[in-house]
């Protein structure tokens, strides 16, 4: 399955929601999921971090055409020279979003992912129904498990 | 000025919106503003409707590459065929961007518009601090034509 | 009718180009059909100023974000911010497109015109087989008036 | 180095040029770099082949929001639902392009990788002065090394 992890980049992600975000990539790994994001900060790269931890790959859709602005855990990164629009692209690319924190870059991609038909999970994140929220990552990781492809 | 109007389409617009809508781009249309939307039914038809009351100048960005898709009151369609992504369109080519209800596309706008470093006026549309509410139409054109340009 | 015209930017047009761009914006308004270009100068520009001299209507779709980048002769300016690939979108918006001199950008617009199976018309341009070519600029004009819409 | 293959899709290519593609991509996976292309038949699909068989590593960019779309010697398949306006991401995705074959979809590829200042490299493909021709596979391969990054 293929997952996207949506969220706050650089400077806006706290320690605690990059915490998360590290832990939800290792645990995908795991789980042999392959990572998609936004290639870049904050929750992107703790993401990225934890998934290759357990050995994961990850997938970086970058807004530049510079393949220098991925993160160091990126393992496959896509350039695209779209800006924002290529938020488009990281959440089409996921069976399933999980968005973590975030500011509206996140929220757009909320709102793609809705407009495609994914399902979007939360953790600390925009408060709008289409993101069924968690508080607890097992349970996230469990109720993804159950995701029909 | 170029103002964005964006909102629900067809079907999911309340007729006292719509008529909100109407209202709105009577009055942007006899302050000699150009409408800017997306083209098709609902709020942007009725926004169009208005605006042609008054002899105002309308432009559609429609999402698919057939400019019969636009409503009747649309002077200007412009095609695209990039789907919801069209959407960043609609608010780049507004001074302004005014959200009147809406659903998932209509806050990707507000995103898109937030990103984009737009002012964004609401009625009866989406509770996020990137839009500043009215609940009053006279108010809301007001502090419109002191948005600096 | 929607008629793009595509061809060489400033710098790269030469002024016998330029002058058949003028004339062929000048008829095509004369014959009541909307101009669509890609809003800046060279072909684009000379092609406005001709469509202008004769009361037409112009639509400039632009690069960047800024209304500012369109030449003087551009009524409706659309900013996309998408770079090269609103080049897509000057095509597509035409019912027929005619190609004017013109570098590897404007061949970018033949072939996707030819994807979006448009009719191409071309003068002092590339010559590839989706270009039909025209010497005299009368004939071009009567053949033009023959596109079944 | 990432490797952009471009050229005629399924229906277009000849077994000749199919031949020559499956060829390539062996060739560049034994020279450890990485394959990006379209995702799809005929070129695509034989170069990425061919780099199976040197166990390289390929990635597909495709036009529609469907992974299945994928032909089934890609490794990484990327969805975006853009249409023929992806082509600009599996150009701009190459350090190199090369273009085998191809129609108008290829040529507007070639106008794009030119757009981006990408090195071109051409075998049986269009003959415009954008594309260095080859006709030796092997003088092909060893100009690509020495393409600087």
């Amino acid at each position: 399955m293929y997952v996207s992890i949506i969220g706050g980049d650089v400077g806006s992600c706290s320690d605690e929601d990059c915490a998360k975000a590290e832990e939800l990539g290792e645990k995908l790994a795991e789980n042999h999921h392959i990572l998609v994001c936004g290639g870049r900060g904050g929750v992107m790269r703790a993401a990225c971090k934890g998934a290759k931890k357990a050995n994961g790959t990850t997938i970086g859709i970058l807004p530049s055409a510079d393949r220098e602005e991925a993160n160091d855990y990126v393992d496959i990164p896509i350039v695209t020279d779209l800006g924002m629009l290529r938020n488009s692209l990281v959440v089409l690319n996921g069976d399933v979003v999980v968005a973590i924190d975030g500011s509206y870059g996140t929220l757009s991609e909320i709102c793609m992912a809705k407009k495609f038909g994914k399902k979007i999970f939360g953790l600390d994140t925009w408060d709008v129904d289409a993101v069924v929220p968690f508080e607890d990552m097992d349970e996230l990781v469990d109720e993804l498990e159950k995701v029909p492809l």
